[in-house]
């Protein structure tokens, strides 16, 4: 069978805030191929990759990328990653290119899983899913005594883990940020698993980050993430020969299967973090996943979307020690909550488990989404060359 | 004075081939700060560039290009870094966003160069420009005899230099790339530099590059250029360790400047390649020029499409090595040359001077552009966010 059909999805809340909070658009993908379909969500700027999806060629290294998409045979696993392959090369100088392809991807091994009456983890090659801990990822309060209320509410919904990231820590001194570090401790508890996400606040300034970690290794931070820029691996490096025991952590901004693995071999990471909707999707994800293995680095999703992007995150890894962490969107906006009609909930001792159904295991709500459906047209040279589709 | 306007034109030749020449089509960005104007270009996929400067914000780390730029205030030099750090915190999520920063990167030193009267290497901080030795860049002929003949017309026309690349190497057998590269030699005579391009054909694949080596040797090719992607650093060293006297030359696909770091750390180039409308602009492209000389490593400009990127391309190594080789596309399309009212020309000797005019030294001919300007509108919501400006 052939793909027959790509369309995409823009969603949006009536308003976005500017704040570090990803649920508030996306983007959805719907292949068809014969009598199935498969659903994806690609992250972040839904414009921009339906743009990549439709524009005209520039040259043969960079055409749209429903160039190598659309009629392309999928019936195997391997047709989806000979169609990440096609992108990769007629996209080369399509910067988008990646972050689209992740939707389509994700997309089509949902598709392949419901033709074959298979979760995506088994296509994949792993024969069970064991359950993962999640943890409650959300943003710093604007004051520690925010941030404190917080924590004590993950805590009290269950959670044994808890993420906290972005707003005001690292843009004020050590001494505020560590403010805010303890009080995320106090909420969450002595036994809690604590996160901190620093957004990229300090470029590559190892100095900067170095400063706070005192305040994290005094209130048994696990990982600290982000301090730099996906690329500042010797920043990276120079960090965690300083950090110990909290360890490393970054990923969530590699489009490429490339850019993890210099991660990998030069950052002095203890967890990489990806994310199937921005590296190319499901299929570069699992390269990742083995890839950290070899290195004795952890492998940890990263998701802040909706519960589809969810499932996608945990199938490259689905086989992976009992009880490996796992990050959970617990404040998303509505629109990310009305894509699925069902949703993956902690059971009562705070675990998580993939998806049993086949494919990505969940049902796309068309009309849950669809209030939340942004109308987008693009014309060139007086033609319309994308319109959002009908649901 | 404050950033007022910023208007990309996306410009196309009527029919874009199926081939590697990037000079099919164009976008130029023209911004206005009080009474002045001062033109860039983006390389590579207009209308995905133009999206991703006007798209609705995603969330504070995803917003258009347009919001960290507008209004900006530009009165130096450290404003222009300053707004390509307010571009990437902002745009972080945006993919295509370091592309579309580039070209307005451009404009704005062209803008102060204007301002100032003074060309923009001198803003840079070098006190004079070295002339370069243009290589006469171009794409494989289909056949072995073809190339001979294309190599024989750019000798004729006096270029001591010159680089072939894509078309058929790498697709066919060892062999059949080899008299591909004999001819080139052949045509361009024993004593031109001659430069080889993969074009990443063989992505991560060490045997396959090794297997072309001998020819590049007998042939005395200077350096072969991307043989793999630009995250392949282990596959670049692997290679770089048994190609001696070849070198290895790469980069252009770097869209941060982290990612040409990394290629000097860790792949053991004798060259890197930075394309100024991809980079982040003449800002990021310095920054590569210093890291390079810190290195060892020899800067080269990439360029493929008009003289006003090619200007913009040789700033940051303004003051290199007299002689120091830069690219130069001789066979673009008219589009590309109908951009600027002048060109930058080979003398008697070969060589080319940077413009000593101010800014980047040529004047956009936006009469002989306008037949080629594609008329494009981006409808969001049943609001019109962009239309082809008026010129």
């Amino acid at each position: 069978m052939r793909i027959d059909a790509v369309d995409f999805y823009y969603l949006s809340m009536p308003e976005v805030l500017d704040i570090g909070d990803g649920s508030q658009d996306a983007l959805l993908v719907r292949v068809q191929a014969g009598e199935y379909v498969g659903w994806g969500e690609c992250e972040a700027a839904p414009l921009v990759s339906i743009a990549s999806f439709v524009c005209p060629m520039s040259h043969s290294a960079c055409k749209p990328v429903r160039d190598s998409v659309l009629g392309q045979p999928i019936d195997t696993p391997d047709d989806i990653r000979r169609i990440g392959d096609l992108v990769r090369a007629q996209s080369l100088d399509l910067l988008q290119a990646d972050h689209t392809l992740s939707g389509i991807d994700v997309a089509l091994w949902d598709l392949l899983g419901r033709r074959f009456g298979e979760p995506v983890y088994r296509l994949l090659g792993d024969a069970r899913a064991t359950p993962k801990l999640p943890y409650a990822s959300q943003l710093f309060g604007d004051t520690p005594e925010e941030t404190l209320q917080k924590a004590r509410a993950v805590r009290a919904q269950g959670y044994r883990a808890a993420k906290f990231g972005w707003g005001p820590y690292g843009h004020g001194t050590p001494d505020a940020d560590a403010d805010q570090v303890f009080a995320a401790r106090e909420g969450l508890g002595d036994d809690g698993v604590l996160l901190i996400d620093a957004g990229t606040v300090w470029l590559d300034d190892v100095d900067a980050a170095r400063q706070r970690l005192d305040a994290l290794r005094a209130c048994r931070v696990r990982w600290l993430e982000e301090p730099f820029v996906s690329g500042a691996l010797g920043a990276y490096r120079q960090l965690a020969a300083h950090a110990g025991p909290v360890r490393l952590a970054a990923g969530e901004g590699c489009h490429t299967y490339h850019m993890a693995e210099q991660l990998l071999d030069y950052a002095g990471l203890g967890y990489i973090q990806i994310d199937a909707g921005r590296i190319g999707g499901i299929s570069v994800a699992r390269k990742v996943v083995t890839a950290a293995r070899a290195r004795g680095v952890t492998y940890v999703n990263h998701t802040f979307t909706s519960h589809l992007a969810l499932s996608a995150s945990l199938q490259p890894y689905a086989a992976s020690e009992p009880d490996a962490i796992c990050e959970y969107p617990v404040e998303p906006r509505q629109l990310a909550l009305a894509i699925t009609a069902e949703h993956i909930l902690p059971d009562a001792d705070g675990r998580i488990y993939l998806p049993e159904g086949p494919g990505l295991g969940l049902t796309v709500n068309t009309a849950g989404f669809a209030p939340y459906l942004v109308d987008v047209e693009i014309r060139v040279r007086g033609k319309t060359i994308y319109r959002t589709p009908a649901l």
